[in-house]
């Protein structure tokens, strides 16, 4: 890798795993490194350390690296809120982009995990070539960001596209947040699949269950996506009803920024072929005056789980204000 | 006039009244003059004409002139949807500002009324100096606009804004648009005088009544201003449930724009002192992660109701990007 400069290096800190990729001058992903992610900000820090460290080989390097966190990262690299970490640091921000840069020797360059995939899914994926437009992440939470007039808007602090935290139904479940009815408590993947569980206990999801032999456990996004496929009624009902959700949000931030089109990302992107058709359907139902108007064109993620790791690295491109 | 050049004239279409006024070169406002609003968009092509020559006081006039309209206008010019008018021209756009153009015999920028006040809330009112904040106008429905990174957001047709249809409760009242539960079927002027209705069924605004003579229609935001103010808990209670729907979509904003401020304006704008404390107790009560981040300050619009014009005329000022 040393002979290939200038490469970037992105680190996607997710719920589950941490993502370090390596990009070539031309944006091609030249190698990965994974790692299971820490629950605590300072193991946080020894295993994006050692993932950097798989990607270089132990050379000795100080090219920056761009970080992509879950939760409230401000444009001084702060860290406010961060739902993976058992203990942010109270009530005060944790300095992550300074400690990190302590820990790794070199400039570090942090942002939002969805901010990062927004900047990758612009330049090098869905969004290419647009100029407005809004991501949505819909995976175990949702989260976003959004491309306004050709930049990649941060607001006052760096917080833009927090869009999961929306309120849609004062009746609705409770949310990790501590309020109900939060527009990711009916639309993300966690959320598809408390609408499984309660269609599979009204006797709706009989032919999705028993293909997974009654097990109400294993019925997620794919299977009742292979049983829509298959001409399934109930399970068609419970994506139609998700998709429903996911267009109430979706009108909501047409309303808002005026977006040429949605990208839809995280885990739920690879559900786009049955999700695409009811999606569009209800965003129009949803959208003011959607007969009188054009309507964003609904895309998804090119970049797949790479999305965040690569837009890391985007971050560390020479001439990028960061 | 003539002899004060360079002047900026604006018009602002409004649901009762058109309302035009001249800028002097130093943005006070030197004239107004007022018609009430047609219902059909030639019908109103002749009252703003009135206007503009009442403004000139006959004068063979060229300078451009701004205009402010409700509904969905586009960065051409070109008018989507018009509440107020009649018959807004099918499903396709009206070419509104060619149209007044040519009646004018003159330039005519055009640009939705609520993007107008935010303009002239950001130049000359209660936003100065924000380089990220988000306009809310609460009147007989509700509309707005966003600075971000110290421009005025358009989106891609020109509609950032239409914070009055994010849907905020699936069973809640049906909106104009065909839609239940819009935001602004909660948290408008008109959505106020329903909460004092339903207050004043329950028996619960006894004290209100008896002071507008029992008619219930005569039981406003100011009449319920008044009592909250006298200590009336029924008055206050409806003063509050108003302030937590108007809080359930500022969180709903801040979520999405990271505002470093919220500007209030529309009629309601004046009852800011009895809505302020509460206001700003829901924002934080639905604002996701509020204790680990700063929470946007809570302003109320300097401007009144000028504000739309006076953006109307900023509109043409010389240098600005249409």
């Amino acid at each position: 890798l040393r002979d290939l400069v200038p490469t970037l290096i992105g680190v996607d800190v997710g719920g589950t795993k941490c993502l370090g990729v390596v990009l070539s001058a031309d944006h091609e992903v030249q190698a990965t490194a994974r790692r299971p992610t820490a629950t605590s900000f300072d193991d946080l820090s020894d295993t994006v350390a050692a993932v950097v460290e798989e990607l270089e080989g132990g050379a000795a390097e100080q090219s920056p690296i761009g970080v992509g966190l879950p939760g409230l990262v401000d444009r001084d690299g702060r860290l406010h809120a961060a739902p993976h970490l058992d203990d942010p640091g109270g009530h005060e921000p944790i300095a992550a982009a300074a400690a990190l840069s302590d820990r790794l020797n070199r400039r570090v360059l942090l942002d939002n995990d969805a901010t990062c995939a927004t900047l990758a899914e612009w330049q090098l994926g869905a969004g290419r070539g647009l100029n407005n437009f809004v991501l949505v992440t819909l995976g175990t939470g949702i989260g976003g960001g959004v491309v306004s007039d050709g930049a990649v808007m941060r607001g006052e602090h760096g917080f833009v596209g927090e869009f999961g935290h929306m309120l849609v139904d004062p009746d609705g479940p409770a949310c990790s947040c501590g309020n109900r009815g939060c527009w990711e408590t009916f639309a993300s993947g966690r959320a598809l699949g408390d609408l499984a569980r309660a269609a599979a206990e009204r006797g709706g999801l009989d032919g999705v269950l028993a293909a997974v032999g009654g097990d109400l456990d294993r019925v997620g996004g794919e299977q009742l996506e292979d049983a829509a496929r298959r001409g399934d009624a109930g399970a068609a009902a419970v994506l139609d009803e998700f998709a429903h959700w996911i267009g109430v949000g979706l009108a909501a931030l047409t309303n808002a920024f005026d977006p040429a089109a949605f990208v839809l990302g995280g885990g739920l992107a690879g559900t786009a072929d049955v999700l695409a058709g009811p999606l569009e359907r209800w965003l129009r139902e949803f959208l003011y005056s959607s007969r009188r108007r054009p309507v964003p064109e609904v895309r998804f993620a090119a970049l797949g789980p790479m999305a965040g790791a690569m837009g890391a690295a985007l971050l560390t491109a020479p001439g990028r204000r960061s």
